[in-house]
């Protein structure tokens, strides 16, 4: 059996990406933050990590980014989880009896048009499926919290409204982290770190060898280094798979206009 | 005199930079949040506004960006202030007597070497001059805040440490908003959005218009269009500026591979 780990309690959304990508018959590890999902896979502790990279309407999980260059590891697969958002309470609360709704704030931000008009007491906390492990274990009745459906069946709880974000398009994109990448299956993307030379036109030129291979590139996003200031690295996600000609070629061009490049690992597009 | 709105209470790094901008003489408007300083200024309630727009640490201030897409404001000019974190408590605290920390959980994340050394509770808050704020207020004599040196100033508090971050390189860039951009001063910056045309390499070939014009780009950053899953808008920082002729030739010819571009203005360079 396959033992994997992610960010939060059990419910969170990064536990529905395990269970998307890997099957219902997994064993989850949660971890109280994303180091600790790095760490656990480094240690081998479990062969795989799952954590978030980037929300359609909020952009990149920076901290994740900036994981992957501090470890070793490899990304060896993505997967893509709706985020839909739940009100949800104990069993026997009715909705009029909420006074206050506790989720993470940028959960209870996604919601902010049904919680307005609703009109409590709004509480951040560090977790979405954690607010409603807290309103189960402390018999809270008077609140709610906003997280996955799964997490309302997880701690046997009851859903008071159901997809209350204001932006349905609300979609989670998830990398899985291991020591290897994966094997050519001609639908693969490959992603990438670099920091351009520093000359004018070098990032041009970098993705200039990706352009003239026809190479779709899918993600660009940049970092600040945290060692000089106002000096960025790239993060470059592109089709195709490493071991493939066009893509190699590419790459081996690209360390002209680059200081460094790490590659994070080719895997199956997500569908 | 004129009046300048930004985000957060008095003795807010924001504050130090339109002081650093439009010096000492300059009447401040706190706003509680971002979108309200954006507002101050559509509404002419201010004729100028200060909001971050990159750490060098964190990177990119998300939510300033996606303003400058709803709100028809220019950019008029850009302050860097250096971040230097203080331990701040009321006058009569001594360092051993404090038992929590409070800041936002930013400033509490960059002086980790420092707190992790000094063992006490860390209580994340919304604001770090508004937790010295709070301290005075309630009279809290077992606690302290990280804050700027003006924080402790304004409000007649004790800096029990200086410079408590584990990176010393901490710098924050803003931008000054207005309803009009700066005239050409020979050095000049200017920052535009635009969304890239789905076509393979158009990226490429709109950078390539600044590339070929030897134009130095100082910064770009991808952010999620909102709209379509997965589709970004570009946000770039040039130097040169927008009535400059090889300028304003690479603008007009970004139009062949932009859906849209936005020109949020040209603006002196920081020193």
């Amino acid at each position: 059996m396959k033992m994997v780990a992610f960010q939060g309690e059990r419910g969170a959304y990064s536990e529905s990406a395990v269970y998307k990508f890997f099957g219902a018959q997994t064993t989850v590890k949660p971890c109280k933050d994303f180091r600790s999902v790095f760490e656990s896979v480094v240690k081998n502790e479990v062969p795989y990590g799952v954590v978030p990279v980037e929300n359609s309407l909020e952009g990149s999980v920076n901290q994740n980014y900036d994981l992957f260059l501090e470890y070793d590891l490899k990304v060896c697969g993505e997967v893509i989880v709706k985020i839909e958002h739940c009100l949800i309470a104990n069993p026997s609360t009715k909705l009029e009896e909420v006074k206050a709704v506790y989720s993470h704030p940028q959960a209870l931000a996604q919601c902010r048009n049904f919680l307005e008009k609703f009109g409590r007491e709004m509480i951040p906390t560090y977790d979405t499926a954690g607010s409603v492990k807290m309103l189960k274990e402390k018999g809270l009745k008077t609140a709610a919290a906003v997280a996955s459906e799964r997490a309302a069946e997880i701690y046997d709880m009851k859903i008071l409204a159901r997809d209350i974000a204001d932006n349905k398009e609300n979609y989670t994109r998830f990398f899985v982290l291991a020591k290897e990448d994966s094997p050519l299956t001609g639908k693969d993307k490959t992603s990438i770190i670099f920091a351009a030379v520093h000359e004018p036109g070098s990032l041009y030129h970098a993705l200039g060898e990706f352009a003239k291979r026809n190479i779709n590139l899918t993600k660009i996003e940049s970092r600040p280094t945290k060692r000089t200031p106002w000096e960025y690295n790239f993060y470059l996600d592109f089709e195709g798979h490493r071991s493939e000609a066009h893509c190699s070629e590419a790459l081996q061009a690209l360390g002209r206009y680059a200081a460094f490049i790490k590659i994070l690992g080719s895997y199956p597009k997500a569908a």
